[in-house]
């Protein structure tokens, strides 16, 4: 893609809609329950609602996206395991052993591996996608991660991605050694978490080698100044790693389809965070599945103003956490559409009504 | 039941097992992820490798029981909704139109209504058990709840409602309006925390209503001096409640069978405790599946050491939070039997291994 080439977004709605949102609420409330008894499923019964513009909503062929891709940052030493364990990882999704796999035939999902940049041929496989932009992204310390033109591009072989889904739920989640560390960093040139709180252990790093991590992420960051005038992609090209920026286009498109956007966890959390950049109207449709221990992603969710669904230590990614939410945003369609009222099953409402 | 009978525990073993819990976390180490990425799940997977007594727990044919019951302290004013909901949502359970029929029929749970003391006579009906001790207990402010031998009754019908039941994961909830009265006194009871602390908004109290509560369940507990030495048993039936009595013994009958123990929130945690008490062996037994916002839930959950699997602001009851949770629990022994290892997948450990 040449880098002077015009970009184009797709249309994204606001899912808001004041009337609708009235008369879900009303459904709601006059569930045979008491008042916001049902909690978190509510609002997220609401938002279901929103997205697909009727007070019945549906779910069906549910899509498990993974992004993966290498990052020339790993060559600092930022992560406890080796960069090979990208491809690695990736042949055993293929295979069918990794805990995504367990949760996506738990859940019914169409599990599908996107090579948006892992730094080694892939062989063919029925549920690999090839979109590889290059063989994994520069080291953030010596030069941007890529170009302006190539972050580009893997926003543009996101929205392709998903644009011929099947469904209307797609979620979203990656794999690729390292990428903590891209995604602290957005964090950081975005949201102006400082690079203390936006570093966590990753995959399990102990206290010096956090403490070494820090280092780079502050020299990466210093290396490159902010974009003047504020430019989402500028940064994503600077900061970014391909399976992050394939993941935000994919999110934009998934959105542009009203599809309901099932977000995991700190990674997938900053291509949100660049989705809602490109097109604040992207947030309607972002379930935030799950929040990590790691105060980086408890400071990114609180940035988005988000509440994730779950909260159980997990640091894995690949989408675990999104799936293994996905049965409660199951439960809030069915509460909406299956619960009776207390008109039509004559249970009486409060004292005080 | 006379009194003075005899009352016997079902014999309850321990889930300890020092050999097979390191044959358990060796198997967890070695899955193709980071040490502890899948955080709660790791934990809970190895309590259902303890609780079945094998590497390779498998979960079929779960059940939920509903317990429902009515309480004299009712008439003090002490819950949002009039005593007769307790009659009409045990009606719309069995028409299939409550939550918990919803997200039973979502997850494949056989539901049963286990009338253990609602104050009407309820139609036959085949989903529902009938054990009623009697019709509703006591006001707690004016005498005990019940009698001894009420309380034993109780327990020994909730355990014979467990015994024959088929599978090996059962859920326990509640349904009795103003039962967060009889769980607050025995959790200020048996755990030592104060009135103001255990008392909640149950199903949606206002700030003076919750006040009056507090007033209420002030004088029911000065009424009732404690128990010399203490006896759980004579605590329950001064404090208890039906539903929570059965429940306590349904539990302790779960367990010896070796069955795993969802237990939903408030009112399930208060009949948890009791078990406890009654036989501490049962701990390895419980799955807390959720925790409410209200201060008594969590100082429950506290003084048992116990962390819940969801945190989704319900407040409904009826074994919601247990059956949202189960998908968890399903995941659990999912990724135990299901996931690669390192070592059959081919994928590297960690730089410093």
């Amino acid at each position: 893609m040449n880098e002077k080439m015009p970009f184009y977004l797709p249309p994204i709605e606001s899912t808001l809609d004041a009337a609708l949102q009235a008369r879900l609420q009303h459904k709601i409330d006059h569930k045979t329950k008491p008042l916001g008894a049902l909690g978190r499923l509510e609002s997220l019964a609401l938002q279901l609602g929103l997205i697909q513009h009727t007070e019945s909503p549906a779910l069906h062929a549910p899509q498990m996206l993974v992004f993966a891709a290498d990052h020339g940052i790993a060559a600092e030493g930022v992560s406890a395991f080796p960069q090979a364990v990208t491809v690695q990882m990736v042949a055993n999704m293929l295979a069918g052993g990794a805990a995504i796999n367990v949760f996506a035939r738990q859940h019914g999902f169409a599990l599908q591996v996107v090579d948006a940049g892992v730094a080694a041929e892939l062989p063919a496989h029925a549920q690999l996608l090839s979109r590889k932009i290059a063989m994994g992204s520069a080291n953030i310390c010596l030069d941007p991660a890529m170009t302006r033109g190539q972050a580009q591009a893997a926003l543009v072989a996101g929205m392709q991605v998903v644009a011929p889904l099947p469904g209307n739920a797609v979620a979203f989640g990656e794999m690729g050694i390292a990428n903590t560390s891209p995604a602290a960093l957005l964090l950081a040139r975005l949201a102006g978490v400082s690079i203390e709180d936006a570093t966590g252990r990753g995959t399990g790093l102990d206290d010096a080698q956090l403490r070494h991590k820090q280092a780079v992420l502050r020299r990466a960051l210093a290396r490159h100044p902010a974009t003047e005038p504020p430019d989402a992609i500028g940064e994503l090209a600077t900061l970014g790693g391909f399976e992050i920026a394939m993941m935000a286009g994919a999110m934009l498109q998934a959105a542009s389809q009203r599809r309901v956007v099932l977000v995991d966890g700190f990674i997938a959390g900053a291509a949100a965070l660049l989705a809602l950049r490109l097109a604040p109207e992207v947030r309607g449709y972002l379930v935030f599945c799950h929040r990590s221990a790691e105060t980086g992603h408890r400071l990114l969710l609180a940035h988005l103003q988000a509440t994730a669904l779950l909260e159980l230590d997990l640091r894995l990614g690949e989408g675990t956490g999104a799936l293994l939410a996905w049965p409660l945003v199951q439960s809030a369609a069915a509460f909406l559409n299956e619960m009776a009222s207390f008109e039509s099953a004559g249970v009486s409402t409060r004292q005080d009504d």
